[in-house]
């Protein structure tokens, strides 16, 4: 059988290495992430929108960052010759799509979106290069309030997938202010963003292989001190008014406890112009679990008038495994709760009828369909997840009631049909 | 002002031909649509799962048609060689997740899913080269009944999304039965699975053209006459006893008003053995809305043991423009109906905290950022959907109070703020 089984594998056309199967009980946890962005983005007045899942290599080209265009992105010709990429990130089409209604849209914009991505990185724990993302931003409005609008969204989102202020943290920065410390330090211009990149790396690579990097910059001993006194500078973002108007507001929006200062926050993408965060677990043993920031030039960038914007993206990978990590997995089958069997051949119709019924009252409702013996229908209406099991047989139908049989503690009772409905109701709320 | 337009217009870097932007409001319909999907998937006990987007291409190879493979698909070399293929449809891949854990899962599975799909196609109305899809399929169960619980569903579906028996009608007939039919004038073989492409194509072609095809095809007059003729039999149903059971079937679950038979009806894709089934418009206006049908070989197609399945899946595109011409668009528009302003400086974190206390309390808020003049912010809160806007000024907050005003009727009044949770949930139920 063993032998026989593996020949079978070894026949099976592999899924694309990288990618998922979404079987339901992971699909589960998925949808159920969905569902909690969804509640989240409304509860702030955010509107769910989507951008195509091809888009021209062009649109990345603009400002999304070398390692992601030229390393990461799957690009192709299609039958027609164009040149398409599937879209590794969600904010460049967000640009697209704003700077082609301009001037119809009502700003600000507040949308979100969740959907899949790809990017061609090599596959390990918390990392698919096919993924989920949802991403949230708010476009039109240029101020540290925005900014923490949505770092009170990205809390609020921890929180209600129930992750404590304990377990994970949102650590902000602002470029705006780390661009002047970097300036008084003699770091400007092209330089300025070699060192945001060195920043960056700083919790990816050794100390050694970090200062060695510096130097190739052409950091002398001087500015390779001063950068990691300012990582080190808990209490910098005081130097910043925008910081500070930031904290005050999300304090007023009872988020503090989850959102701090952290310095060496600075993010990957070049296109951020401001704000910066990014969420991590607490116990620091994932990568990030999601990050954003203010990006003021990026409708510009992609040939519209420029429009400031501010959001984040959150993968649904990391946080999955941080969650069952946590032991705060979901508990989501989505399966139908009651489970209508057939009694004999001339029961068949009655019972599909019964089924039918129990549905039009908004319950959900699976039908066996055929008259297998009774134990090996409890036996299935068990397996796939049933809390009670429904009987109609010929006595049943005769006295116009149903037997109901209660599949974890095994009691069976008669209940009237006109009464059915309703008390399935109860059982299933 | 025009010209200046046009010109920022022009670089603009443009969508992908055939792919599709969805603004808040066209989202709003698809995840409508999804919902509903859901909402009648859910009540015939059927879990939610997906598969990859990217599959390697000889898994369509083996068995979704030559169409479909060859013309329509896309297919490309990743940055590791592997040729990959954007999935075209789910059946596939649904077959190899079920091939890959055959062993370990509890049948018949009732499975459904919701995401894209991509072919190249001519874009044209109802048409888009990346589109939605949402597919259900029972796994494991061979018989009648199985296919009219698909049917049932596939009727419910309708209903559910407001359209009636007399505006959308699913087509149903049996492979098996017109291979039969086919027999008995001498179609067999390799010619049948022709012929039932020509029969595929009746409504396509033009008559010449049609009998033109059959000649190719190498049918002589008589023959071409009988499948004219059985074609034009609305009673050939009665000579299947699995037509049979399957009308009776679905019968019993109140939906015989959707659902007829139809002689023509037999599907482009290869892989279908058994019942087949489409739904169209009765206006005859539209493409197909959707089809589906058995396909008893297809796991053991791509590498698994045999097992039967039943299916069928609805694109978003077409049933989108069916409700819209009909005038059953739905009115969806998922904004917040509440509106918290900003009565000055001093009082922005009131207003913050004041939002943040209704959101806890499950209502949708969204919050004006910035101390503006108070007709402004009714004019953007009145553009963004809300229905109420509150007002927390200083004396409010020394009253404990809260201003609500009504967009609609204008109306304005007090309301203690202990009560205004309770007060505002009334309004947005």
């Amino acid at each position: 059988m063993r032998m026989l089984k593996c020949a079978i594998m070894a026949n099976i056309i592999q899924a694309v290495r990288g990618t998922q199967d979404y079987y339901p009980e992971e699909m589960a946890v998925r949808s159920w992430l969905y569902a909690r962005m969804r509640q989240v983005s409304e509860s702030f007045g955010y509107q769910e929108y989507d951008g195509p899942f091809l888009e021209r290599f062009e649109l990345y080209a603009a400002k999304s960052g070398a390692e992601l265009v030229e390393k990461q992105s799957y690009v192709f010709e299609d039958r027609g010759g164009e040149r398409i990429t599937l879209r590794p990130e969600l904010t460049p089409t967000l640009a697209r799509m704003v700077a082609t209604r301009q001037r119809q849209l009502t700003y600000p914009l507040r949308w979100w979106s969740f959907g899949p991505f790809w990017r061609y990185e090599k596959p390990q724990k918390g990392r698919t290069r096919e993924f989920f993302q949802w991403n949230i931003d708010m476009v039109g409005e240029d101020s540290p309030e925005a900014d923490a609008e949505l770092a009170t969204i990205a809390a609020s989102f921890l929180k209600t997938i129930g992750l404590g202020a304990n377990e994970a943290q949102i650590l902000v920065n602002n470029r705006q202010l780390m661009q002047a410390e970097l300036e008084s330090l003699g770091i400007a211009g092209a330089l300025r963003s070699e060192v945001f990149g060195l920043i960056d790396r700083k919790d990816k690579l050794s100390a050694e292989a970090w200062q060695e990097r510096g130097k190739e910059l052409g950091l002398d001993a001087a500015q390779m001190l001063g950068v990691e006194k300012l990582l080190g500078n808990q209490d910098l973002w005081q130097k910043s008014e925008s910081l500070q108007r930031f904290f005050r507001a999300v304090e007023a929006q009872g988020a503090a406890d989850y959102v701090r200062y952290a310095p060496h926050i600075i993010r990957g993408l070049d296109y951020y112009t401001g704000t910066v965060f990014e969420a991590w677990d607490t116990a620091g043993e994932f990568r990030a679990i999601f990050g954003g920031g203010r990006y003021n030039d990026l409708v510009n960038a992609v040939g519209g008038e420029p429009v400031p914007a501010v959001g984040f993206a959150v993968g649904n990978v990391v946080i999955s495994l941080l969650l069952q990590a946590l032991g705060h997995a979901p508990d989501v089958s989505g399966r139908a709760p009651i489970y209508v069997t057939v009694f004999d051949d001339a029961g068949l119709a009655a019972s599909l009828a019964l089924a039918t019924e129990l549905r039009a009252a908004g319950l959900k409702v699976t039908s066996h369909l055929q008259p297998d013996k009774l134990q090996k229908q409890f036996k299935q209406a068990d397996r796939s997840g049933a809390q009670v099991v429904l009987v109609l047989g010929p006595d049943e139908i005769a006295q116009d009631m149903v037997s109901v049989k209660d599949l974890r503690s095994g009691d069976q009772r008669s209940v009237s049909r006109a009464q059915l409905a309703a008390e399935l109701s109860k059982l299933s709320a």
